[in-house]
Protein backbone atom coordinates (compact mmCIF):
# COMPACT_ATOMS: atom_id res chain seq x y z
CA UNK A 1 0.00 0.00 0.00
CA UNK A 2 2.76 2.06 1.11
CA UNK A 3 4.72 1.94 -2.48
CA UNK A 4 2.38 4.33 -3.97
CA UNK A 5 3.07 6.78 -1.50
CA UNK A 6 5.76 9.45 -2.52
CA UNK A 7 8.94 10.12 -0.94
CA UNK A 8 8.36 12.26 2.78
CA UNK A 9 10.25 15.03 0.93
CA UNK A 10 8.15 15.18 -1.90
CA UNK A 11 5.03 15.21 -0.36
CA UNK A 12 6.31 17.94 2.18
CA UNK A 13 6.91 19.79 -1.23
CA UNK A 14 2.79 19.24 -2.43
CA UNK A 15 1.79 20.26 0.97
CA UNK A 16 3.92 23.28 0.86
CA UNK A 17 3.10 24.51 -2.30
CA UNK A 18 -0.59 24.05 -1.22
CA UNK A 19 -0.28 25.97 1.96
CA UNK A 20 1.92 28.27 0.46
CA UNK A 21 0.52 29.33 -2.42
CA UNK A 22 -0.98 33.44 -2.27
CA UNK A 23 -3.38 34.92 -4.70
CA UNK A 24 -0.87 37.83 -5.95
CA UNK A 25 -1.27 41.57 -6.86
CA UNK A 26 1.77 42.65 -6.17
CA UNK A 27 4.82 41.65 -8.18
CA UNK A 28 8.45 42.58 -9.34
CA UNK A 29 8.74 43.13 -13.07
CA UNK A 30 11.07 40.93 -13.69
CA UNK A 31 10.08 38.76 -16.88
CA UNK A 32 9.43 34.82 -16.92
CA UNK A 33 12.17 33.18 -18.29
CA UNK A 34 10.66 31.49 -21.74
CA UNK A 35 11.14 27.80 -20.66
CA UNK A 36 9.96 28.07 -17.42
CA UNK A 37 6.83 29.82 -18.37
CA UNK A 38 6.52 26.63 -21.23
CA UNK A 39 6.83 24.24 -17.24
CA UNK A 40 4.20 25.80 -15.85
CA UNK A 41 1.97 25.56 -18.58
CA UNK A 42 2.49 22.29 -19.39
CA UNK A 43 1.97 21.78 -15.67
CA UNK A 44 -1.51 23.00 -16.27
CA UNK A 45 -1.88 20.77 -19.20
CA UNK A 46 -1.50 17.94 -17.21
CA UNK A 47 -5.00 18.69 -15.40
CA UNK A 48 -7.91 16.69 -15.73
CA UNK A 49 -11.04 17.68 -17.72
CA UNK A 50 -14.01 16.08 -17.98
CA UNK A 51 -14.40 13.75 -20.64
CA UNK A 52 -10.64 14.45 -21.59
CA UNK A 53 -12.35 17.37 -23.38
CA UNK A 54 -9.28 19.80 -22.24
CA UNK A 55 -11.47 22.82 -22.74
CA UNK A 56 -8.46 25.01 -21.45
CA UNK A 57 -7.09 27.54 -23.82
CA UNK A 58 -4.22 30.29 -22.95
CA UNK A 59 -4.03 33.59 -24.92
CA UNK A 60 -0.46 35.11 -23.73
CA UNK A 61 -0.39 38.82 -24.14
CA UNK A 62 2.77 40.51 -25.07
CA UNK A 63 1.47 43.79 -26.30
CA UNK A 64 2.02 46.53 -23.53
CA UNK A 65 -0.94 48.22 -25.61
CA UNK A 66 -3.21 45.32 -24.80
CA UNK A 67 -2.05 44.64 -21.75
CA UNK A 68 -3.30 48.27 -20.54
CA UNK A 69 -6.50 48.10 -22.52
CA UNK A 70 -7.03 44.61 -20.37
CA UNK A 71 -6.02 46.70 -17.17
CA UNK A 72 -8.68 49.80 -18.37
CA UNK A 73 -11.46 47.08 -18.47
CA UNK A 74 -10.52 45.75 -14.93
CA UNK A 75 -10.61 49.26 -13.67
CA UNK A 76 -13.82 49.71 -15.20
CA UNK A 77 -15.17 46.68 -13.57
CA UNK A 78 -13.08 47.37 -10.14
CA UNK A 79 -15.71 50.49 -10.34
CA UNK A 80 -19.02 48.56 -10.97
CA UNK A 81 -18.35 46.33 -8.59
CA UNK A 82 -17.80 48.63 -5.47
CA UNK A 83 -21.29 50.43 -6.62
CA UNK A 84 -23.02 47.10 -6.37
CA UNK A 85 -21.10 46.17 -3.06
CA UNK A 86 -22.19 49.56 -1.87
CA UNK A 87 -25.95 49.16 -2.86
CA UNK A 88 -25.57 45.41 -1.14
CA UNK A 89 -23.72 46.56 2.18
CA UNK A 90 -23.34 49.81 3.37
CA UNK A 91 -20.77 52.49 1.86
CA UNK A 92 -18.06 52.06 4.57
CA UNK A 93 -17.90 48.47 3.07
CA UNK A 94 -17.64 50.37 -0.72
CA UNK A 95 -14.87 52.51 0.41
CA UNK A 96 -12.76 49.31 1.98
CA UNK A 97 -13.10 47.08 -1.49
CA UNK A 98 -11.68 50.65 -2.90
CA UNK A 99 -8.86 50.93 -0.81
CA UNK A 100 -7.72 47.16 -1.62
CA UNK A 101 -5.05 46.19 -4.75
CA UNK A 102 -7.19 43.53 -6.59
CA UNK A 103 -4.85 42.74 -9.64
CA UNK A 104 -1.26 43.59 -10.79
CA UNK A 105 -1.69 43.36 -14.48
CA UNK A 106 0.49 46.40 -14.92
CA UNK A 107 3.04 45.26 -12.93
CA UNK A 108 3.62 41.63 -13.54
CA UNK A 109 6.15 39.66 -15.73
CA UNK A 110 3.43 37.76 -17.48
CA UNK A 111 0.22 37.99 -18.58
CA UNK A 112 -1.95 35.37 -19.41
CA UNK A 113 -6.06 34.66 -20.56
CA UNK A 114 -7.74 31.04 -19.82
CA UNK A 115 -10.42 31.06 -21.61
CA UNK A 116 -12.81 28.08 -21.94
CA UNK A 117 -12.83 27.01 -25.55
CA UNK A 118 -15.50 27.20 -28.55
CA UNK A 119 -17.31 24.40 -29.46
CA UNK A 120 -17.92 22.60 -26.04
CA UNK A 121 -21.58 21.62 -27.11
CA UNK A 122 -20.49 18.40 -28.00
CA UNK A 123 -18.72 17.00 -25.53
CA UNK A 124 -21.37 15.08 -23.38
CA UNK A 125 -19.77 12.69 -21.67
CA UNK A 126 -19.91 13.69 -17.54
CA UNK A 127 -21.57 17.19 -18.96
CA UNK A 128 -25.22 16.51 -19.69
CA UNK A 129 -26.44 17.31 -16.20
CA UNK A 130 -23.56 19.63 -15.32
CA UNK A 131 -22.74 21.35 -18.49
CA UNK A 132 -20.33 24.09 -16.67
CA UNK A 133 -18.08 20.97 -15.49
CA UNK A 134 -15.57 22.31 -18.04
CA UNK A 135 -15.40 25.55 -16.21
CA UNK A 136 -14.53 23.20 -13.65
CA UNK A 137 -11.35 21.58 -15.82
CA UNK A 138 -9.79 25.15 -16.41
CA UNK A 139 -10.02 25.82 -12.92
CA UNK A 140 -8.17 22.26 -12.28
CA UNK A 141 -5.40 23.20 -14.69
CA UNK A 142 -5.01 27.34 -13.64
CA UNK A 143 -4.53 25.05 -9.75
CA UNK A 144 -1.58 23.67 -11.26
CA UNK A 145 0.06 26.35 -12.53
CA UNK A 146 -1.03 28.21 -9.44
CA UNK A 147 0.61 25.11 -7.70
CA UNK A 148 3.77 24.96 -9.53
CA UNK A 149 4.56 28.61 -9.99
CA UNK A 150 4.89 28.83 -6.23
CA UNK A 151 7.28 25.65 -5.97
CA UNK A 152 9.56 27.63 -8.56
CA UNK A 153 9.18 30.76 -6.52
CA UNK A 154 6.74 32.53 -8.74
CA UNK A 155 3.58 34.31 -7.67
CA UNK A 156 -0.05 34.03 -9.11
CA UNK A 157 -2.90 36.34 -9.24
CA UNK A 158 -6.65 35.07 -10.68
CA UNK A 159 -8.74 38.10 -11.69
CA UNK A 160 -12.16 38.07 -12.33
CA UNK A 161 -13.45 41.59 -12.05
CA UNK A 162 -14.12 41.93 -16.03
CA UNK A 163 -16.93 42.10 -18.50
CA UNK A 164 -16.27 38.91 -20.55
CA UNK A 165 -17.94 40.19 -23.70
CA UNK A 166 -15.96 43.18 -23.44
CA UNK A 167 -12.95 41.01 -23.03
CA UNK A 168 -13.78 38.70 -25.62
CA UNK A 169 -14.31 41.70 -28.30
CA UNK A 170 -10.95 43.04 -27.39
CA UNK A 171 -9.08 39.62 -28.13
CA UNK A 172 -11.36 38.45 -30.58
CA UNK A 173 -12.35 35.62 -28.79
CA UNK A 174 -15.38 33.46 -30.78
CA UNK A 175 -18.75 34.10 -28.85
CA UNK A 176 -18.85 30.37 -28.45
CA UNK A 177 -15.28 30.56 -26.38
CA UNK A 178 -15.01 32.15 -22.74
CA UNK A 179 -12.37 33.97 -21.34
CA UNK A 180 -12.74 33.15 -16.85
CA UNK A 181 -9.49 34.43 -15.89
CA UNK A 182 -6.72 37.08 -16.05
CA UNK A 183 -3.81 35.48 -14.61
CA UNK A 184 -1.19 37.64 -13.36
CA UNK A 185 2.29 35.74 -13.38
CA UNK A 186 5.28 36.58 -11.93
CA UNK A 187 8.25 37.37 -9.52
CA UNK A 188 6.93 38.79 -6.29
CA UNK A 189 8.61 40.63 -3.47
CA UNK A 190 7.48 38.27 -0.65
CA UNK A 191 4.43 36.35 -0.59
CA UNK A 192 1.42 37.06 1.72
CA UNK A 193 1.61 35.27 5.13
CA UNK A 194 -2.19 34.88 5.52
CA UNK A 195 -4.31 35.58 2.14
CA UNK A 196 -4.64 39.33 1.15
CA UNK A 197 -8.17 40.09 2.22
CA UNK A 198 -7.02 38.32 5.75
CA UNK A 199 -4.09 40.44 6.01
CA UNK A 200 -6.25 43.63 5.08
CA UNK A 201 -9.04 42.57 7.33
CA UNK A 202 -11.72 42.24 3.96
CA UNK A 203 -12.76 38.77 5.40
CA UNK A 204 -12.15 36.15 8.08
CA UNK A 205 -11.56 32.77 6.79
CA UNK A 206 -13.69 29.76 8.07
CA UNK A 207 -12.73 26.64 9.77
CA UNK A 208 -12.53 23.28 7.47
CA UNK A 209 -15.08 21.77 10.95
CA UNK A 210 -17.75 23.90 9.71
CA UNK A 211 -17.80 22.65 6.23
CA UNK A 212 -18.11 18.98 6.93
CA UNK A 213 -20.99 17.36 7.39
CA UNK A 214 -22.06 13.57 7.26
CA UNK A 215 -24.54 12.01 5.29
CA UNK A 216 -26.89 14.95 4.60
CA UNK A 217 -26.76 18.44 4.67
CA UNK A 218 -26.95 20.07 7.84
CA UNK A 219 -25.63 23.53 9.71
CA UNK A 220 -23.10 22.57 11.76
CA UNK B 1 14.78 35.68 -6.50
CA UNK B 2 15.97 32.26 -5.71
CA UNK B 3 14.94 32.47 -2.24
CA UNK B 4 11.38 32.10 -3.03
CA UNK B 5 11.85 28.88 -4.66
CA UNK B 6 10.98 25.57 -2.90
CA UNK B 7 14.38 22.41 -3.18
CA UNK B 8 14.55 20.68 -5.73
CA UNK B 9 12.80 17.68 -3.70
CA UNK B 10 10.23 19.89 -3.18
CA UNK B 11 9.63 20.74 -6.60
CA UNK B 12 9.97 17.56 -7.94
CA UNK B 13 7.20 16.26 -5.75
CA UNK B 14 4.69 19.20 -6.84
CA UNK B 15 5.44 18.05 -10.51
CA UNK B 16 5.20 14.15 -9.70
CA UNK B 17 2.13 14.61 -8.30
CA UNK B 18 0.74 16.68 -11.14
CA UNK B 19 2.27 14.07 -13.65
CA UNK B 20 1.10 11.43 -12.04
CA UNK B 21 -2.26 12.14 -10.69
CA UNK B 22 -5.24 9.81 -12.61
CA UNK B 23 -8.93 10.06 -12.47
CA UNK B 24 -9.14 7.09 -10.71
CA UNK B 25 -12.03 4.65 -11.30
CA UNK B 26 -10.96 1.53 -9.86
CA UNK B 27 -10.01 0.97 -6.24
CA UNK B 28 -9.31 -1.01 -3.30
CA UNK B 29 -12.04 -1.14 -0.48
CA UNK B 30 -9.61 -0.56 2.25
CA UNK B 31 -10.73 2.74 4.33
CA UNK B 32 -9.39 5.89 4.64
CA UNK B 33 -7.70 6.14 8.39
CA UNK B 34 -9.56 9.28 9.57
CA UNK B 35 -6.17 11.32 10.36
CA UNK B 36 -5.34 11.17 6.76
CA UNK B 37 -8.65 12.57 5.75
CA UNK B 38 -8.28 14.91 7.70
CA UNK B 39 -5.27 16.04 6.26
CA UNK B 40 -6.70 15.66 2.96
CA UNK B 41 -9.81 17.73 3.52
CA UNK B 42 -7.52 20.52 5.25
CA UNK B 43 -5.36 20.32 2.04
CA UNK B 44 -8.58 21.04 -0.39
CA UNK B 45 -9.85 23.92 2.16
CA UNK B 46 -6.55 25.60 1.68
CA UNK B 47 -7.87 26.52 -1.86
CA UNK B 48 -7.83 29.96 -3.38
CA UNK B 49 -11.22 31.58 -3.24
CA UNK B 50 -13.07 34.06 -5.55
CA UNK B 51 -13.27 36.96 -2.57
CA UNK B 52 -12.47 34.55 -0.47
CA UNK B 53 -15.38 33.08 0.12
CA UNK B 54 -14.93 29.72 0.40
CA UNK B 55 -17.77 27.78 -1.36
CA UNK B 56 -16.92 24.57 -0.69
CA UNK B 57 -18.86 21.94 1.38
CA UNK B 58 -17.96 18.32 1.87
CA UNK B 59 -20.87 15.36 2.99
CA UNK B 60 -19.43 12.29 3.87
CA UNK B 61 -20.89 9.50 3.09
CA UNK B 62 -21.14 6.51 5.77
CA UNK B 63 -23.82 5.05 5.55
CA UNK B 64 -23.94 1.94 2.99
CA UNK B 65 -27.35 2.40 2.24
CA UNK B 66 -27.02 6.14 0.82
CA UNK B 67 -23.88 5.17 -0.57
CA UNK B 68 -25.98 2.43 -2.94
CA UNK B 69 -28.45 5.08 -3.61
CA UNK B 70 -26.11 7.27 -4.74
CA UNK B 71 -25.24 4.78 -6.77
CA UNK B 72 -28.05 4.24 -8.33
CA UNK B 73 -28.69 7.79 -9.29
CA UNK B 74 -25.16 7.15 -11.55
CA UNK B 75 -26.56 4.01 -13.07
CA UNK B 76 -29.13 6.04 -14.20
CA UNK B 77 -27.01 9.34 -15.70
CA UNK B 78 -24.61 6.62 -17.60
CA UNK B 79 -27.81 5.70 -19.20
CA UNK B 80 -29.20 8.71 -20.12
CA UNK B 81 -25.59 10.34 -21.34
CA UNK B 82 -25.46 6.83 -23.51
CA UNK B 83 -28.44 7.44 -25.22
CA UNK B 84 -27.78 11.28 -25.64
CA UNK B 85 -24.23 9.89 -27.29
CA UNK B 86 -25.71 7.79 -29.54
CA UNK B 87 -28.35 10.37 -30.68
CA UNK B 88 -25.33 12.87 -31.72
CA UNK B 89 -23.06 10.38 -32.75
CA UNK B 90 -23.09 6.90 -34.16
CA UNK B 91 -24.34 3.91 -32.19
CA UNK B 92 -20.54 2.49 -32.07
CA UNK B 93 -19.46 5.23 -29.96
CA UNK B 94 -22.89 4.70 -27.59
CA UNK B 95 -21.79 1.10 -27.22
CA UNK B 96 -18.33 1.90 -26.75
CA UNK B 97 -19.40 4.32 -23.88
CA UNK B 98 -20.96 1.95 -22.16
CA UNK B 99 -17.81 -0.65 -22.02
CA UNK B 100 -16.17 2.36 -19.91
CA UNK B 101 -16.11 2.15 -16.16
CA UNK B 102 -17.00 5.43 -15.32
CA UNK B 103 -16.59 5.25 -11.10
CA UNK B 104 -15.90 3.55 -8.27
CA UNK B 105 -18.21 4.16 -6.30
CA UNK B 106 -19.32 1.24 -4.14
CA UNK B 107 -15.34 0.11 -4.20
CA UNK B 108 -13.89 3.26 -3.07
CA UNK B 109 -12.79 3.51 0.66
CA UNK B 110 -14.45 6.67 1.47
CA UNK B 111 -17.28 8.79 -0.65
CA UNK B 112 -17.28 12.66 -0.28
CA UNK B 113 -19.78 15.03 -2.32
CA UNK B 114 -18.81 18.23 -2.97
CA UNK B 115 -21.41 21.16 -2.90
CA UNK B 116 -21.62 24.88 -3.60
CA UNK B 117 -22.45 26.34 -0.48
CA UNK B 118 -25.80 28.01 -0.13
CA UNK B 119 -26.39 31.68 0.07
CA UNK B 120 -24.00 32.96 -2.78
CA UNK B 121 -25.71 35.41 -4.05
CA UNK B 122 -24.08 37.67 -1.44
CA UNK B 123 -20.94 37.57 -2.50
CA UNK B 124 -20.31 40.42 -5.18
CA UNK B 125 -16.45 40.34 -5.00
CA UNK B 126 -15.24 38.45 -8.48
CA UNK B 127 -18.78 37.63 -9.59
CA UNK B 128 -20.94 40.66 -9.86
CA UNK B 129 -20.18 39.19 -14.12
CA UNK B 130 -18.66 35.97 -13.80
CA UNK B 131 -21.20 34.48 -10.81
CA UNK B 132 -20.26 31.22 -11.78
CA UNK B 133 -16.39 31.40 -9.77
CA UNK B 134 -17.58 29.99 -7.20
CA UNK B 135 -17.49 26.46 -8.95
CA UNK B 136 -13.58 27.32 -9.98
CA UNK B 137 -13.21 27.65 -6.13
CA UNK B 138 -14.30 24.94 -5.25
CA UNK B 139 -12.83 23.18 -8.80
CA UNK B 140 -9.44 24.39 -7.16
CA UNK B 141 -9.87 22.62 -4.01
CA UNK B 142 -11.02 19.38 -5.86
CA UNK B 143 -7.30 19.78 -7.24
CA UNK B 144 -5.45 20.09 -4.12
CA UNK B 145 -7.14 17.03 -2.44
CA UNK B 146 -6.39 15.40 -6.18
CA UNK B 147 -2.92 16.06 -5.86
CA UNK B 148 -2.45 15.55 -1.86
CA UNK B 149 -4.32 12.46 -2.43
CA UNK B 150 -2.00 11.15 -4.94
CA UNK B 151 1.28 12.15 -2.84
CA UNK B 152 -0.25 9.83 -0.19
CA UNK B 153 -0.30 7.03 -2.43
CA UNK B 154 -4.48 7.33 -3.23
CA UNK B 155 -6.51 7.87 -5.75
CA UNK B 156 -9.51 9.85 -6.47
CA UNK B 157 -12.10 10.10 -8.99
CA UNK B 158 -14.18 12.97 -9.84
CA UNK B 159 -17.67 11.69 -10.74
CA UNK B 160 -20.15 14.00 -12.23
CA UNK B 161 -22.61 11.67 -14.12
CA UNK B 162 -25.79 12.36 -11.85
CA UNK B 163 -29.40 14.63 -11.77
CA UNK B 164 -28.00 17.41 -9.01
CA UNK B 165 -31.68 18.18 -8.39
CA UNK B 166 -31.90 13.72 -7.28
CA UNK B 167 -29.09 14.21 -5.58
CA UNK B 168 -30.36 17.30 -3.65
CA UNK B 169 -32.91 15.56 -2.49
CA UNK B 170 -31.46 12.79 -1.49
CA UNK B 171 -28.52 14.49 0.77
CA UNK B 172 -31.40 17.59 2.29
CA UNK B 173 -29.09 19.65 0.21
CA UNK B 174 -31.24 23.23 0.00
CA UNK B 175 -32.40 24.45 -3.73
CA UNK B 176 -29.25 27.22 -3.32
CA UNK B 177 -26.82 24.82 -3.32
CA UNK B 178 -25.42 22.52 -5.63
CA UNK B 179 -23.26 18.94 -5.50
CA UNK B 180 -21.28 19.34 -8.13
CA UNK B 181 -18.86 15.95 -7.56
CA UNK B 182 -19.26 12.81 -6.10
CA UNK B 183 -15.67 11.88 -5.34
CA UNK B 184 -14.33 8.37 -5.04
CA UNK B 185 -11.34 8.32 -3.01
CA UNK B 186 -9.10 5.51 -1.70
CA UNK B 187 -6.72 2.84 -2.33
CA UNK B 188 -5.94 1.32 -5.97
CA UNK B 189 -4.11 -1.42 -6.95
CA UNK B 190 -2.24 0.73 -9.50
CA UNK B 191 -2.54 3.89 -11.16
CA UNK B 192 -3.32 4.25 -14.43
CA UNK B 193 -0.07 5.02 -16.76
CA UNK B 194 -1.71 7.12 -18.94
CA UNK B 195 -5.44 8.92 -18.57
CA UNK B 196 -7.93 6.34 -18.46
CA UNK B 197 -9.90 7.50 -21.44
CA UNK B 198 -6.56 7.34 -23.56
CA UNK B 199 -5.91 4.21 -22.32
CA UNK B 200 -9.42 2.84 -23.36
CA UNK B 201 -9.04 4.45 -27.06
CA UNK B 202 -12.04 6.62 -25.97
CA UNK B 203 -9.89 10.21 -26.47
CA UNK B 204 -6.59 11.64 -27.61
CA UNK B 205 -4.94 14.28 -25.61
CA UNK B 206 -4.13 17.28 -27.80
CA UNK B 207 -1.31 18.63 -27.59
CA UNK B 208 0.42 21.99 -25.41
CA UNK B 209 1.08 23.91 -28.62
CA UNK B 210 -2.21 23.84 -30.02
CA UNK B 211 -3.48 25.40 -26.61
CA UNK B 212 -1.48 28.24 -26.86
CA UNK B 213 -2.36 31.57 -28.86
CA UNK B 214 -0.33 35.03 -28.66
CA UNK B 215 -2.27 38.99 -28.32
CA UNK B 216 -5.72 37.58 -29.59
CA UNK B 217 -7.44 34.42 -30.43
CA UNK B 218 -7.00 32.62 -33.46
CA UNK B 219 -6.47 28.77 -34.75
CA UNK B 220 -3.38 27.27 -34.76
Amino acid sequence: MTSQRFSDLEIAGVYRAINERRDMRHFKPDPVPPELLQKLLNAAHRAPSVGLMQPWRFIRITKASIRRKIYDLVQLERLETSREIGLKDSSPRETEFMRLKVEGILECGELLIATLCDQREKYIFGRRTLPEMDLASVSCAIQNLWLASRAEGLGLGWVSLFDPLELSTLLKIPTDAKPVAILCLGYVEQFYKKPMLVEEGWAKEKSLSELVMENSWHAI
